[in-house]
């Protein structure tokens, strides 16, 4: 739950100027590889196009791993609650304007019971999960983690491209803990963080630490020792961090990341929020060693935060090079003349792994390349040109040389150089460079 | 989109009836496995737990890579459309009382033009898709494949499990294509359709060819065609299908597949609709080889349908005894005093796979085994009687002399056999597992 106010209201306002010539530069890219479109009938809900939508995945996916790595539970909640919850979580009071609306058939006029919101954020879903069952303490922590679709009711005018949505994303998770179990947590998650930019090569990073506003909730004593054991974790953790005082959110501190990109330009991305209310309000417990029943802390947290964003993010830092495990387009096969066509689709089919390889049903678990094969009526040059303009990561020729040495021709898109190698020699490359990711 | 009707709502009752049985018994199964629940928040929106959002992952991704080899490409597209959109696909006329409304703030009274339809299907995005581009007679087929969630403002009184919900998602997807590549598009669709349900075991499947109705759309001719296209395919994959003269919908016609689980009892899944309607709608296009337009005949399929009635179905069939590649509890390690705990947790990490044995940053394609530690202070024979209620695929013994010989006692749940295993041993036997689909 983000706290509303003039001080966000002016970030956005900045946020939508700095958006608006990264945007222009972002369909640029999309148009040439169509990755994704929007369209009147669902202003600020993105269509991901098929290789839009391999790398959304591949991110999706990358995440889910290391969420498993680091004990989250992903499960599945409703997109939409009745109005009561959104009162019961307090939303309704403090983030209605921001919220859909969702009517049935059911509902007359008077109806209020029966109107739904549709879900801004996951986290009541999962309380409701949490207060489904009796919980101990040797249970905790729980992480949950969710991929739902969220819904927030942007002004019209502040939509722009993939930053400013309608419909979004999240790497969203939520760990119910107990206080002397936040260290580690928290440890655990910025680790995680930086783990996840690295991969990127998107180094730069900056922490936030947002403490005690003079509107909150809770003991003070809660928030001193929660507040304490944050700023203990950023100082093992990372040497670059800042400290807002006053500007946590009334029901807990928070930890904000800060990406700075090759342009120089700040994105926030990740965020860390404590929470004491939404347990209070859902009237969590669990049962503690005296057996008796505690209340756990509970931990909003996010890597990626918005999909969206992070794919806009990308879009810049990578201005279309994706790197080969997560370009869309990782290889494209040019057969030089008519004669090898069926050696190129042969050779499509034993580069593109297991899950195309089987013979009949495909494994639940295996590599997947996207490769391609361009075997139209033109020249070597003009085709491999439109490879490299497409963002393809390596251009594979075949012609009767090839098949009679049983190597092929490669190139990157960056290098002219080329090699000969076997089919094996080139699959294994592409299974290394998605295993480092690279 | 399907055609609504007294023939439909006769049907439903009976499916109703049928339900309710299976309903209970599903619950019961879901309750001891901790596989979703329902809340009054949500009616009619299933809650997946950690454990049955695996199992849902796990289909996906069966079909994801199914259709990945079968040339499908997925897209990812919003969930709500101005009512406009609903107008010119024909939804708003035929399919509008069971079709959610969203209203945002900005919307007046009066103002209908922004006024929201939450999606009961994904065909209309789909088009949209198709409509953005250029296209040629050499893209086709093209075909989308989308996993969206869908709504569907079934009344509250028919609500009932996984059966009859009002949130739900498909294996969805959309092909376009010429008349003369609707043989070859059925006769994968329907490999797809058997190969699948093989896999499940459920391998007693129906095909019911609907035709011409008497109010229909385009022309006789057209219809003929296609027809006899449908019948072919049939004739040349199937022995067992049904000719249901005159009960195709207004917009083609239809195959519909039929299941017979173990207790004899009959499930409509799968589908494969021929739609001349909605190209027409939404004027889609393609250039033809004389370089003038043509339009795309649609096809809509599912191979599983609803995901959430196929896993009711695999549920009832199953009786909680998932086979290991799809069972979220594959394996538990029981550690036989406190000396053997350490073991066991290092046993659990080699067992688990490399997205969880990975040392830093979990590799984005690998085996993830769901392998559950218990060093609890109870009996063996209590904690083994546990694991196998909870339904463990494996139940493996941890103690010295397993330490000693550098092998672990494994036995089934079904089984009270032990057999004395290796690691490496046991690893392979999960993959091998994972690979048949056993």
């Amino acid at each position: 739950m983000i706290k509303r106010g003039w001080l966000k209201q002016i970030r956005c306002l900045s946020k939508i100027r700095a958006a608006e010539s990264s945007t222009q530069a972002n369909h640029i890219i999309s148009n040439k590889q169509q990755l994704y479109i929007a369209d009147e009938t669902s202003p600020g809900s993105i269509f991901f196009l098929p290789h839009g939508t391999r790398i959304f995945n591949k991110l999706v996916q990358f995440m889910k791993n290391q969420q498993i790595k680091y004990g989250f539970q992903e499960v599945i909640t409703p997109l939409m609650y009745k109005s009561k919850l959104w009162h019961k979580s307090g939303h309704w009071e403090n983030y209605k304007d921001d919220m859909y609306k969702v009517i049935g058939n059911d509902l007359t006029k008077e109806d209020t019971e029966h109107e739904y919101g549709l879900k801004p954020m996951n986290c009541p879903g999962h309380c409701i999960i949490y207060s489904k069952f009796d919980r101990s303490y040797n249970e905790l922590p729980i992480r949950y983690s969710d991929f739902s679709s969220l819904h927030r009711n942007e002004a019209s005018g502040a939509l722009s491209g993939l930053t400013r949505v309608r419909r979004f994303h999240q790497d969203d998770g939520h760990i119910f803990c107990r206080m002397e179990q936040i260290n580690k947590e928290i440890q655990n998650t910025i680790n995680l963080i930086k783990d996840t930019y690295k991969v990127f090569g998107l180094s730069n990073v900056e922490f936030t630490l947002s403490t005690r506003p003079e509107k909150f909730i809770g003991e003070v004593e809660t928030w001193n020792n929660a507040e304490l054991q944050l700023e203990n974790v950023l100082n093992e953790t990372t040497k670059d961090w800042v400290k807002r005082e006053g500007e946590g959110a009334f029901y807990g501190p928070k930890i904000d990341i800060l990406l700075t990109d090759q342009f120089s330009k700040k994105h926030q991305v990740g965020t860390i929020q404590l929470d004491f209310q939404l347990p209070k309000r859902f009237e969590l417990k669990y049962t503690n060693e005296h057996d008796t029943k505690s209340q756990p802390i509970m931990i909003h947290r996010a890597v990626f935060g918005s999909l969206e964003r992070f794919f806009a993010i990308l879009l810049d830092h990578y201005q279309g090079k994706w790197p080969f495990w997560l370009n869309p387009r990782q290889a494209m096969i040019i057969s030089i003349n008519e004669a090898h066509k069926n050696h190129a689709i042969e050779l499509q089919k034993q580069l593109s792994g297991e899950i195309i390889n089987s013979d009949q049903i495909a494994p639940l678990t295996g590599y997947n390349f996207n490769v391609d094969v361009d075997s139209r009526n033109e020249t070597i040059g003009a085709r491999t040109k439109e490879a490299i303009q497409k963002g393809y990561s390596y251009i594979i020729l075949i012609g009767d040389k090839d098949i009679k040495n049983g190597t092929h021709a490669i190139r990157t898109r960056d290098d002219r150089k080329i090699q000969n190698l076997t089919t094996e020699e080139i699959y294994s490359l592409f299974i290394s460079l998605e295993n480092s990711y690279k």
